[in-house]
């Protein structure tokens, strides 16, 4: 079956308009958050101050991005997919555009997070004086702003580039440049919040016995700064590259069952069209109710989507005649994400076995905490790994039932089923800093015990869903990346069909074969990368800290009356931003750069089968350092809490002291390094992809 | 080419003489130690404490063992290869026996391994009161007794297999024998040693402030017994296991490919002798010479059985006509092994960059020392993988220059290559406990200032070497494992072929296709295994040092005049062994098995290229865990020495409490989990192998 020019049209056309339609229900959220007064003088100066913070990180990293697209997008220009020398310029040129849309969608994305990020916290504050409800809606709004406006942008691109373009090449492209804007940003942002929480902790807390938001400490400002830079900023773009990357692995492979007017391709915009509405309701109904519960209420906003996307998309595949059985490939997917989350929830939630025991370890000492959270860190990988494996294996089965050509489709339907919700992921996900800054806010401007009861209990909802998103932006990264792995293999036979190095009809390549010992060298080689790329990080904000305690250390020692708490004496809180933004910037570079031309090294020596090698090797390994690092992480953040609040001795007891270093290793694991990996394994894919016809042209020995 | 009945009977003949003839080395080594006589009456009483202490924990290991080798024995007669009823009652027969015989081959080399370390940990002692070069020799030589007894065992065993079954069925029941006994020998020897070891430091060295090996501490006994139990006889069982397995996997490809009187199978034979040849002379004429080096010695003894070995088998291919091309694959193998251990120093040398930049982290806090620590041990992941994927693809395609059917057969040379010095490799590891034991002795019985020194110097150059054996037995596993990849697809392909499953000259399988969603199902659950697997054992630790931790206090409470040293009370050490045993052997059996029922799971479900994409999936996440585990653990150890050296404020400072929580978290990491993930590794290929008849016919979805 084939739809007809005007059915795509159309198609096309609603695909837009609900984007569009995300863009303005986040226009609508933003006004309904800044709506509410901020009466707080002391509020609202910091808030400014946070807010200027941001800007300033963001406006630099991005100047130095912007170089680097420039200099990509003239390498694609000339290389890729093809030399232009050999006649290619138009598809050159169209890739390089697309790549420059993708860098630059994926940063208006992650900007307009920040600002209405910055803007929330304060309101979240001010609200909290008065009322847990508006409290919490003021934070999930603020955050659900970016959610739509990351998944507005990007079924919005990729809706553009396939009505425009249309060919495989511009989508690889436009994704690649969502992917690689991810990873710096992943890592710039993940290495400035570490570098400020890690620092602002260590001389604060631990030296001095300072509280966490002492309004003294020069570092704080730079803390909460990095929450909006890291993980709003960082994670929005994150989850922006795997939905486009989801979206453009199910398109390339769809445009090569049936061309662009088939049922593959439609069917992908469809549901990705269909996801997005579902989240808007999502999200736009969401709120607290009587129960005063914050972690339910963030938990059924995802059900509530999930519930509507799966009948949404069940009456449009009977309407429009999609196949039900690839239906269920996305349904697949979407329970696998949902039940990802909630092993990852068991793993870091302080009512279940694992942080109670890493919390009872601790009275031991602080060895026994880092061994018992990294031992339950390796344990938590075998449910979510064994889960992406069943997520792939029944999607490829089922849509194989349908017909053996669409097996690969199935994997890549069953990422764009799980990313579905993601926009209501993204608004619990970023709903997590906005409200940890809001409790900041009323600490350091001392808005009263309630309020800070109520940010106490908001703060600790976002924290519990927050171990979900990342299992589940773990999970959909890992999905789509396999999905990948199948759009890089129907690249090389496409390409190889166009050099004629294949008889009409027959595939170049028709898998990867582990006994093949240039896969088999790719796989290890593969496997080595996101160890390498994630201690790269995590020295960056060990050299970073360092550098940020000496600063912490002069101005306690150098600014009369600060120590003391004198009136009107202020720390020097823009030095610190600084030394976060220099260090973050210069140490983000290097790792980034180091996975880039690993792949193009591989690709060039061994070929396509060590890159196919190379990409397994890749996904796995990442998935498991990813998965470790973040539920270790989260594990010993919570171990910490639970101790807190009143166990093992609470405050102050060597179980406490013993925690809070475990929470200090948890840090960059979970918010620096195991996010990041993420990102690293779509953009390896990508790399693969985009150059794909180099390394079947001109490798050593592939 | 074939040879003639006579010439393989005569190698068989030679193989098993040159054998034997280790044994007599070994024995020979042992008159000379136990000739030095043992002056003092408190040393003597120690090692007879620590002897006994080591016998009880052996004797109960190896009879639970036993027991379970009964049951999987009859197991295997009924089930495997084939089910019992199916007629193939002698071949079954001749697996059960053969894997019966290979348990006891390792137990055996295990307890040779300790009895003689016991008694070579006095003298050495002993000699440290005069002489440096005897003190050094008597720990050397007391480790070359295993070092031999197992190379000797390992040749041994294999010949006598192979000449009166000789098919490839026995002799994965033999290398399974091996390696299910090295799995809970490493596993339960290494949660023993590290139970010991942590909590005598936690206790003594960090709470009471009393020195290392202070008499006073009722576990002082218990951490010198785990030296040897762990150590020792694990690591003895660990390198038994992946000479047998190297040479089992070699002989089973080369089996395929021209049978008992072949060329290929005449070869492994050769060199796997020969080697063995080289060991004893490098073994033999190992002396410190006038340099009064340590680490010189132990590292010359490893070039000169190199050197010796190359110039041997190279003037054997010449005279027995084998092709020079596969005697490259062996020293492909053997140069990669050399590397792989120069780079695991690189990282763990206190002279390098890596560990004085994590003890000048220390200085800034635990939580820094453990991040820095983790950052290098994962950086060092990229150059043994590398090595690891450079040797197999380099040694098949030099196989495959000489003979396309050849091309796996060059992995399993390179394989056997690298553990041809595997001898020397042995007595060296073997030296660094009799010497650290020595170093205890010396210090509870008060030898004077001079032996302790000269004991240090020994017992930091046994460190030292430490960490190359280490990188090379991790590298050796992981070549041989690969080879044991091809082992597996060879046995599913004889399989198919009996059953008619294919037609005559055809193969079954001629690889693992990563995109058959199978292979990849496989590959993400295979990769979890390892890191579920160390988490179990260092959950195991942590149990169990709690345990003895309790003990500890107990016996300092309630023991009068204990803690004030009077003349005359005496802790109760066997009360510690005995808390030391007890959980080692409770903790060992669940992840043992665990390892076990997971392939046994997958195979049965997924069938064979499920189980192809399990074991790439479980030597990749293997070797970057257990390379990062080994890595990082041996840095933190020097990094704790380099500061006790008198670094950034020597002992006692705040440096040095970081170093010690380095130290703990790291013990674990190097001596239990990462070690042991080596064996693991091979016994799931093996599991794989000796399983493979059945996966073919009776899973659920293959």
């Amino acid at each position: 079956m084939r739809f007809s020019l005007i059915q795509v049209n159309v198609l096309m056309a609603v695909s837009i308009v609900i984007a569009i339609a995300a863009f303005a229900v986040a226009y609508w959220l933003y006004r309904w958050v800044v709506a509410i007064p901020v009466a707080s003088k002391r509020v609202a100066r910091l808030r400014e101050q946070i807010s200027a913070g941001a800007a300033t990180f963001l406006n630099r990293e991005y100047r130095l991005l912007a170089i680097f697209t420039v200099v990509v997008a003239v390498l694609i220009f000339f290389f890729l997919p093809n030399p232009v020398w050999t006649g290619s310029w138009s598809k050159n040129l169209a890739m390089a555009f697309s790549f420059v849309f993708g860098t630059a969608f994926s940063a208006l994305a992650g900007k307009v997070g920040v600002v209405v990020a910055t803007q929330a916290n304060a309101r979240s504050a001010e609200a909290a004086r008065t009322s847990l409800g508006k409290s919490f809606l003021a934070g999930f709004r603020g955050g659900a702003v970016m959610g739509m406006a990351v998944v507005g942008a990007s079924l919005l691109g990729v809706a553009l580039i396939f009505w425009i373009i249309g060919d495989s090449s511009a989508l690889l492209g436009f994704s690649f440049g969502a992917s690689t804007l991810a990873l710096f940003a992943k890592a710039g942002g993940g290495i400035f919040t570490k570098t400020a929480d890690i620092s602002a902790d260590l001389v604060g807390k631990v030296e001095l016995g300072i509280p966490e938001d002492d309004p003294r400490n020069p570092a704080v400002i730079a803390d909460n700064v990095g929450d909006n830079v890291g993980d709003v900023a960082g994670m929005g773009a994150d989850l922006f590259d795997s939905n486009v990357a989801s979206m453009v692995a199910a398109l390339v492979i769809g445009l090569s069952l049936g061309g662009r007017d088939g049922k593959a391709v439609t069917m992908v915009f469809t549901f990705a069209a269909l996801g997005l509405l579902a989240s808007i309701v999502g999200v736009v109904t969401a709120r607290m109710g009587k129960s005063e519960n914050p972690t339910n209420a963030l938990n059924m906003s995802t059900y509530v989507t999930g519930g509507i996307y799966l009948v949404l998309t069940f009456a449009a595949s009977l309407l429009l005649g999609f196949d039900i059985l690839l239906w269920v490939t996305a349904m697949i997917g979407l329970a696998v994400g949902v039940l990802i989350g909630i092993t990852s929830d068991y793993f870091t939630n302080d009512l279940r076995k694992p942080v109670q025991k890493v919390a009872a370890m601790s009275k031991t000492g602080p060895a026994f905490t880092i061994l018992s959270g990294i031992s339950y860190g390796l344990l938590s990988v075998l449910p979510a790994m064994i889960g992406v494996g069943v997520a792939a294996l029944a999607s490829y089965k089922v849509a194989e039932m349908y017909n053996p050509d669409y097996a690969l489709f199935g994997i890549a339907m069953a990422a764009v089923g799980m990313l579905s919700i993601v926009g209501t992921i993204i608004s619990n996900d970023a709903y997590g800093p906005i409200v940890d800054n809001a409790r900041g806010l009323v600490e350091m401007a001392d808005l009263g015990e309630e309020a800070l009861d109520r940010t106490d209990a908001l703060d600790s909802a976002g924290n519990t869903v927050k171990a979900i998103t990342k299992g589940f932006s773990i999970g959909a990264a890992g999905l789509t990346v396999i999905a990948l792995l199948g759009t890089f293999m129907t690249e090389v036979n496409a390409a190889a069909a166009e050099h004629g190095l294949v008889a009409l009809g027959k595939n170049y390549i028709e898998g990867f074969d582990i006994m093949d010992p240039l896969v088999f060298f790719g796989l290890l080689v593969g496997a080595a990368i996101p160890a390498v790329f994630s201690a790269m990080l995590m020295n960056g904000v060990n050299r970073n800290a360092d550098r940020m305690v000496t600063e912490i250390h002069r101005q306690f020692r150098e600014i009369p009356g600060l120590k003391e708490g004198k009136e009107g004496v202020e720390p020097d809180s823009n030095r610190c931003i600084a030394i976060a933004t220099d260090g973050a910037l210069r140490e983000l570079v290097p790792a980034g750069l180091m996975v880039i031309l690993f792949t193009l090294l591989v690709g060039f020596v061994g070929g396509v089968h060590a890159i196919g090698g190379f990409l397994a090797g890749n996904i796995v390994s990442g998935l498991l350092l990813a998965i470790f690092m973040s539920n270790s992480g989260g594990l010993w953040d919570n171990g910490k809490k639970f101790i807190e609040a009143g166990n093992h001795g609470g405050k102050g007891s060597e179980a406490h002291k013993s925690a809070v270093i475990g929470d200090t290793v948890g840090d960059p694991f979970k918010d620096t390094a195991g996010p990041s990996i993420n990102t690293q394994i779509t953009v390896v894919s990508l790399v693969a992809s985009v150059a794909a016809e180099l390394f079947l042209l001109f490798s050593i020995f592939g």
